[in-house]
């Protein structure tokens, strides 16, 4: 998704140079992701680009807060529904932590934003998975490549990312 | 809107009959706006509505979790930018509990899934203001009629919904 890398970029979603994340680790790059899904164009972009690995999905689902926007962006251009994954359950009404209709045996797509160690995707696979659906893949915009891959492989769940941090420092090496 | 308001009952998100509410006071109808949100079709109707509200505004701003998708459909119907408004601040990284490319000055418009009192959305309000943002209207889907029109009004705030809950109840008693 070279289009997708560039309009991150463009966007200033995705900045380069030397950056010290919250875990103390030094980074090549800098993603600012949310800069990305409140941008109409880019939205659109990333909505389109998950959408075209939903094939076979009944839902989608995205863990809030980041997930919500792509999630409902996959859906509008899949004409698909979705399910918002709240990080606890509200604690009255529903004690669901899933807003949004569904039903057991479901097949679901997890979308995220960015994935780092893939914990946040992880998270939300359990919670559907608690409520009986069969979730058939995770699908990222920006994998980090810090062990998401290896986590949801272990977690039996097949794995995607639109742009991988690697094809943006290759990118922007070529510039 | 009657289009939209025979999808939100189509879809389920209004249901007639004696319903007793978290508040104790009794209704006639029931909202669960997020079977709206969450579905493609009716998220489109409603992302159309509110952006035929948003003519003046420099961006959208939807208050988690609720407006999220509604915000984000918007933006993608009118084509302009919106802002997350977080409940709480997260605490570390920015204090702010904006999410989403803004500046002092712009015009916003804030939109809603529900209003009862309108206390979300006067939240809402209070946050983009003190971030120097220029609120410039409140859109709502449904406006359950309990206070939120006089609510705006105080705060010196116009106020749109896209469907009345007297409609609802016309169209169910009309059926």
């Amino acid at each position: 998704m070279e289009e997708l890398a560039r309009a991150l970029i463009g966007c200033g979603a995705i900045r380069f140079g030397k950056f010290t994340l919250a875990s103390g680790a030094s980074s090549d790059y800098y993603v600012d992701i949310k800069r990305a899904s409140t941008d109409p164009q880019v939205l659109r972009l990333m909505g389109a680009g998950l959408a075209a690995q939903l094939a076979d999905a009944d839902r989608i689902a995205g863990m809030e807060l980041g997930a919500v926007p792509l999630a409902a962006a996959a859906a509008l251009a899949a004409d698909k529904p979705f399910i918002m994954v709240r990080k606890q359950a509200k604690g009255y009404g529903t004690d669901s932590q899933l807003e949004g209709p569904h039903a057991a045996g479901e097949k679901v797509v997890v979308v995220e934003d960015v994935t780092t160690s893939g914990g946040s995707s992880l998270d939300a696979v359990r919670i559907l998975r608690a409520a009986g659906l069969q979730v058939i893949g995770v699908v990222t915009v920006v994998d980090r490549e810090s062990g998401a891959a290896e986590a949801f492989a272990a977690a039996d769940v097949p794995f995607k990312a639109l742009v991988a941090a690697s094809d943006l420092l290759a990118m922007n090496r070529a510039d």
